[in-house]
């Protein structure tokens, strides 16, 4: 049942979804009639509450999912495959801090936040004061804007104002690759890293800067997801779906030494080493030649 | 820096990886000699540390995919893909309880105990105990068996145990339509479901029991995922793909009254009419006309 | 240049597309005015005509997507993606004779007639007369109701009305299995078979159809076909995709000897004995070991 | 029955397929003893021949499919999904003329001769002799090389052999921007190009080269294939797929009027003129209000 100062999704027969909070007084004016707080609040969730014209309207506890649908939107959101694909591979969750740019409408905040808990924490970014408005509203509305949220409002050309030693970083801007230099600062060595953009030409730019270090562990993909029309005697896949919402792309913080370096290499195949091979020609970097011969020192040898 | 007692991440450059508890005195005997626990102790995430052989490893704080993937398996397990997009769609988070069934190597209980948090709760089910002590000894290395997850060792077919009000529950068992039964005495009414099944078979025979409620708002999908080369000047698709994981289903735990069926139905296009005409006939129930002529009295008109 | 005669694919600035034959005296009359047949038949191909309001109209030489797409549908069309990959899968081509049913508006019909050329031939049949005439309509149109195309009018149930000796065969009809009886005598032995099946749940039916025989080499797949917005410097994947269109199965007109499964069964893997032993069983047929066990006789084994 | 100087599809049970013609006195040798070239002239398509250790080997009169996948291969070769998309784009067909470079291996050249039939002709083009020798071999091999088939050896930087009047182009080469300039010269007005490129970069370099003009309707797609398992009570798509062959790129080769870009300018929605408008400073073309107020004549408004 739900309690005065908790939210509900209401959904009608018609298939429309809205998410409130349950406060007194504060009925709701639907196409249908009135729908009453009062009787909100005294219903189960998932049972129906009549509107003053006699329609069923039923309540939920919301989902994530829900939660996330139900942001006021003045950008592009993430999508839910999206979201619980990046959560999942940065390792958001409780004492993980996580840092984020842009805010945008604070859809994907939501859900860092979320996953976060109380011993997680959210540092999220946004350059133009509307948007960080919107989301810093909409993350209240959700219940979200707790004390594992910072929102800090500013350019992050300059930095990420201040943060250190995060665990994870998400960066859903249109040119990622200048703010690369910044990471090193902001995020602890190892650091898993992801970026979504939506033209191919964009993760080009952003693959070279990558490569420009210190950075490794580089993957690019798509997440597609493909519904089928739940009818028991006609089970088909819907005929349309959506082709892309946009690439993730994933790294990690990390050095690679020519040690290293002279290690992966003795692994690879032989188009790989090729593709190795042109690639540190475009980068300006010795051949792969030298780094097989060379003497190599690793930073800690004496100990071992 | 990975203090002792933590889990870290060590990857060699050929790209192999384990997951590893910093223990003092449990040396790691690898393919290239030691690698020290005392240095891995001394050395920061991100960084390479060498073993007695001279090659670098590499060291990263474990994501939640890591995690997922350091799983000992006995059985199929989750892919990240799908991890992440169930818990959005159930809501899986602080203060909310869940069940799960089968436990299976406990990739996905891993999983949600690490988005539950202190303040969530987990109850997975297990009928096989090799299987149980197998997921009990994955979570425990992932320390991710805290007080918020509760292993059950018993077949479902009796019910899940005396657990009331979850707020979600997921199935990965063979036949989970025999289950269905169980579901409202352990969910809370609007409770968020989601199983997983390979065959389109198994999806009919689930659809057919979600038809005979109490449940609405099913959902069928697939989530694919398509891997790119990650090459700067030859951006393209990997050749080959993962095709296929499994369905996914989502429903609700959730009564349809005539009353809301009847408001439904009047939102529906000429075809959909007719499949849901032939879904009456198929589950014996009165035709779509006799629901829009009945005389309906919803619960709480009286109020309105 | 196009002479009188001939087809041509008009084309407006906003993308409109028409097919027609070049006609005297028949000017097209269009939302931007007159275009004249006198202009049509004085053009190039690729040339531009001007309407009597001065809006440049486009001519093309169809190719035999063009054709397709031109055609007059009551009922749904096959794509050319499916409809290119049939006639090579099925070897339509000079000198072949391939099967269809149902014509429908004759979309495939025409694609088949296109490949066969004057040294093919195309069986065609449908049950229902209005069909049969707007696909006889659209072929003549299309100038591809030759020689090489006979329509036939009736149901299948009983045959293919006397038709043998045919190299392929499509059927897109809503129960195929009813009429896999007929095939044999229609077809040569080993001939090449096609069908498109919108739902699993048919795709089902036609495969416990198939395994009764005599057919063999049973495939089953989909085509997907994903656009791209082709622009230059923000290349990426269109936003939305048909993500259905049907499923295609192909088999062959075979018979199994208990010889040939011998000497298959030996050849498979583990799980895919387990589930040929399966098959068998729901069959009826003998188990596995009995096939592996017995004297089995070819029928010219006394030639070797 | 396969008569003398015919081709036939051999499949042993364990699934392995040749292409052979029947030539008198010229047995077989495989690993399961001697198949007979008298046997194989006497047994009917779809029947079993037995090899002399007694082993059942099918015949088949074989496919298009199955005629591209029996060629010998140097190079990367098409597969029938592409193929069969491509010829239906394209047009190819009795009565229309193709062009074809590199012939590469000669998959698709044999595609373009089977569906061409006698009144059809294809141009194909290749600069390295080896593959042009493999390429005429594979085409004799499969009864394809016939008066329909012309083969240029030579590369085709300085153009098309004296090649003109083509209905269609395929180009099937690692920098097909560097040939667009001999189009016009070999092609009709209006003609279907299509090309063929694994890589975004590639794309992108052809789309800059295609927007310098006379062409027009770019399109990029991609083609993709699922196979399902055909299992009757555990139908599910298979595990792995190929996710990538190449990208197809279509377009036709076409003039753009000033009169013509002013009547299309009009039709687009904002984000499309949006597009248009870079584009067209990128190229270096008058700005889109230009095109809209100029005073423009088209070439026959005189006749309307």
């Amino acid at each position: 049942m739900p309690v005065y100062g908790e939210l509900v999704i209401v959904v009608t027969p018609r298939g429309k979804r809205g998410l409130h909070r349950v406060l007194e007084n504060q009925d709701l004016h639907t196409r249908d009639g009135v729908l009453r707080m009062a009787d909100i609040a005294q219903a189960e969730y998932g049972s129906e509450v009549l509107t003053s014209q006699g329609v069923p309207y039923r309540l939920y506890r919301p989902t994530l999912s829900d939660l996330v649908q139900g942001v006021k939107r003045q950008t592009q959101i993430l999508y839910p495959k999206d979201i619980g694909y990046i959560c999942t591979r940065l390792g958001v969750g409780p004492g993980r801090t996580v840092i984020e740019a842009g805010t945008g409408s604070g859809s994907l905040t939501a859900a860092l936040a979320w996953f976060s808990g109380p011993t997680g924490h959210v540092h999220t970014f946004e350059a133009r004061e509307e948007f960080q408005k919107l989301a810093a509203k909409n993350l209240d509305k959700l219940g979200l804007l707790g004390e594992n949220v910072t929102m800090h409002l500013g350019d992050i050309a300059e930095g990420f104002d201040g943060v250190t030693g995060a665990d994870a970083l998400f960066l859903d801007v249109r040119t990622p690759q200048a703010y690369l230099e910044h990471i090193p600062e902001a995020c602890c060595p190892g650091a898993a890293l992801a970026f979504l953009l939506p033209t191919v030409n964009q993760v080009t730019l952003l693959l070279e800067g990558l490569e420009q270090g210190p950075f490794d562990d580089v993957e690019v993909c798509e997440l597609m997801i493909r519904k089928w029309k739940p009818i028991v005697d006609r089970l088909r896949p819907e005929d349309r779906m959506i082709a892309h919402t946009g690439f993730l792309i994933f790294a990690r913080l990390q050095e690679k030494s020519d040690l290293w370096e002279r290690f992966r290499v003795q692994s690879l195949g032989t188009r790989e080493r090729k593709q190795e091979a042109s690639r540190r020609q475009r980068l300006g970097l010795p051949p792969l030649e030298s780094l097989e011969s060379a003497e190599i020192t690793g930073s800690s040898t004496e100990d071992l």
